[in-house]
């Protein structure tokens, strides 16, 4: 099973990544665009588990080690059975 | 309108980062992780334009700013109108 887990920061929280990138844009003559929040993308492959049991660990591995939870959110979908 | 862009890696290219993921994830006794492949996410919004508009523009600027295509791909979505 392949999962798909984004990580991004709480909208409270400054990202100054992604601020960077919208200056860039702007300096480009992007004018369009207004803001841009920049995150992380994890594709996972897990061997051997069911939908159960994908719906449980996910969320764990997402909180204890791909996001910090003070500052990030994530969710998360399934790509492939 | 809100567009959700996400870069990966190509498939042929090494991802060290996601590789040190699965490795840490291991060490916490996580076997069913098999492979991990980090990227990056850019969620941005975007004022007055329409759906053909953005259509051009978002792989204009994942092409020239936000991915490197000698070494990634990029997929996008439109989130809100």
């Amino acid at each position: 099973m392949r999962v798909r887990i984004l990580v991004s920061l709480k909208a409270s929280v400054l990202d100054p990544q992604g601020q960077a990138v919208r200056n860039a844009l702007h300096t480009l003559g992007y004018k369009a665009v207004e803001d841009v929040r920049q995150g992380k993308v994890f594709e996972v492959d897990l061997a051997g588990l069911s939908r159960d049991e994908a719906a449980r660990l996910v969320p764990e591995i997402a909180h204890k080690v791909l996001a910090n939870p003070i500052i990030e959110t994530y969710a998360w979908e399934i790509l492939e059975e």
